[in-house]
């Protein structure tokens, strides 16, 4: 543990701008309406506000935000955003700039932060691994070499993380609850785990599998979780993807009693009884689905699609299971995120250089924010939900 | 609609008082960790930071507090507080003051937010009806008399407000979405409903009944909600109960797969099928409980009780059912509140005159707050919530 790590540098917090609007200190502002949307092309970081629908700052210099993910302070004042780069960069919502930096790997893939806010992880690919971090300072508070690529790193409650290694099929938990952490090792996962999500309640981990068919599930309650194999239906498609085309599994939507989930290599979408954890049906859709986000209240899905077809956002009653309408916002549709109690969604349009707001119930446009290439988009009500 | 009310005015912002620490507006501050207390006895509100463990600050002059219960604006920085008295008030938490007050009836029994945080709506006893108010500058936007005693209020999607007539037996839903609202009406609810809640999906409605055994359920996404009696054997008790002494119904705890309720007039919880709302089993207990709240993770229930038991809280353990510890913070144990990820809970001891804040994990007390006569507890994690 702790052990020197030669690319680890601490980056001084200087190349900063604020070049939309202000969110400076001297000004009085609440967090709880806040988002950030990533700018993928130019390493920057747009801070936003969903009531008034505007953005209220730029962040610059955080390095390679392609697959970039961002995780919140519990207080919402701090995003954390990680990197493909391995850059762990520390935001400050309120006075626009960046409160910390640490590169922190070569290739990182994703992050977490503690139930308790005090821990930020991120898992690397090379040197594969978690590393731990102190949410105040970005010290580094553990180093947990796998051996492996690391990948679907998750929080779970009582102070966890949970990870899964791709050379290896192991999925470890990582309990933090006493200091130094302890690992509980499950091995059999299956063959080249490449992604994995936790169920909001914290309480079932989901891998995908990229070397079989089907998905393996953890149920975290247990003491020692014996992996399960679920949805053998579940594949790489009638012709396999490769690896960087695999659905990514970044939070099953929980729509009523059912999970839906994009299909892989088809125009479909998969309902998932959520207790069972066995398909019950499937709806055809315009394209093959990136994202099946639900709505907070589970009533719609709305799903976006892969390349050619990525100008059309697709919207799916959840009773009757049927496309009820569809959007063509335009060009690259990358993203979308609900406001927290489901009356509008923001939807990133990359290769028009804007964010498109809609009404949920009548589909009408409400607003738009110009960006420079938006991608992921993250509200700040993200900071009080697990796994996100 | 909009008629004239002689009970209402407009009550300046001048009867404030920061007595605890400090929450100006010159002092930079995140609001997704904040929170308020009701002190009942002296008409005030605590307002409390959860990363601080610590009260930041205290605003005086909100009337009768008794019963009072708190929704937040969506960006956190507003607490709408609902007196017995009739009165609602508007509390600004960054600077610690009384951003407005209508004393709005004579007699009110809770309220709630619109999922846009645009419109505030409070249920009233005298006259009966609810009154929904301008969150923004709490202008009256709509005054719905109802001919009864009006209770069991609660925001669901699509800007809808659903609350019960006590005297006639009837839900009505109040959708906003399009300016004044579309009234529907649903009748043979059962006999004298006294509260009611929502999922917290948004999806079911279930109303308590005082003349009747049993409890009568909605499913709000049909179209025309028909009543559905379930419980059957969720009674009265023993021996009748006055209606003071119902247990309240502000939000079942989804605890895994199954809901957990207070039995009535016995020293049981019930476990009822999330799915088919059916009961499974019940847990005996030191009292008759009076609030029981899963852990977010529902992982745990927490359990306080009626008097003369009310310095006692147990903790149930979900999967097995049992109970796997108690506690004894002290005299008259009136409320429970989980942090958002459910790392720590804060209680509420009022005749101790203090909050205990504990590790959900360890049971270990890890902090506590001087308050005066404390009663509810209320995070602005809440704001993102339905039916919250």
């Amino acid at each position: 543990m702790n052990r020197a790590f030669s690319l680890m540098l601490i980056v001084p917090a200087l190349i900063v701008s604020i070049g939309v609007g202000s969110s400076r200190a001297d000004e009085l502002r609440a967090t709880g309406d806040l988002g950030v949307v990533v700018e993928r092309m130019t390493g920057s970081l747009l801070i936003v506000d969903q009531s008034e629908r505007a953005a209220i700052g730029r962040v610059e210099g955080l390095g390679d935000l392609s697959h970039a993910s961002v995780v919140f302070s519990p207080d919402q004042q701090y995003a954390f955003v990680f990197g493909r780069d391995g850059g762990l960069t520390k935001v400050d919502l309120l006075i626009g700039e960046i409160a910390g930096r640490v590169v922190q790997s070569g290739n990182a893939i994703g992050g977490a932060i503690s139930d308790d806010g005090k821990l930020v992880a991120v898992s690397n690919y090379e040197p594969g691994g978690v590393r731990v971090f102190d949410a105040s300072t970005l010290e580094l508070v553990a180093d947990i070499p796998t051996g492996s690529k690391t990948i679907g790193l998750v929080d779970a409650p009582g102070r966890r993380f949970v990870f899964t290694l791709w050379d290896l099929g192991e999925t470890w938990i990582a309990d933090f609850s006493s200091g130094m952490p302890q690992i509980t090792k499950i091995t059999g996962i299956g063959d080249r785990p490449y992604d994995a999500l936790i169920t909001a309640d914290g309480r079932r981990y989901i891998a995908g599998l990229f070397g079989e068919d089907g998905l393996t599930a953890l149920d975290l309650w247990e003491q020692q979780p014996t992996p399960e194999r679920i949805l053998a239906g579940y594949g790489r498609g009638e012709d396999a993807l490769p690896v960087y085309k695999m659905p990514h599994l970044e939070g099953w939507a929980l729509a009523g009693e059912r999970f839906v989930l994009p299909a892989v290599g088809r125009h479909e979408v998969l309902w998932v009884d959520a207790r069972t954890l066995e398909e019950t049906g499937r709806t055809k859709t315009h394209g093959q689905p990136v994202f099946a986000v639900a709505r907070p209240d589970g009533r719609q899905v709305w799903v976006n699609f892969a390349h050619p077809l990525n100008d059309t956002v697709q919207i799916i009653d959840t009773p009757s299971g049927e496309v009820v309408h569809s959007l063509k916002p335009g060009p690259a549709v990358l993203h979308m995120e609900f406001t927290p109690r489901g009356h509008e969604v923001w939807v990133s349009v990359r290769d028009a250089g804007r964010i498109d707001i809609y009404d949920t119930r009548t589909f009408e446009k409400t607003g738009e924010i110009a960006a420079d290439s938006p991608s992921g988009i993250f509200f700040t009500a993200r900071a009080h939900r697990t796994g996100l």
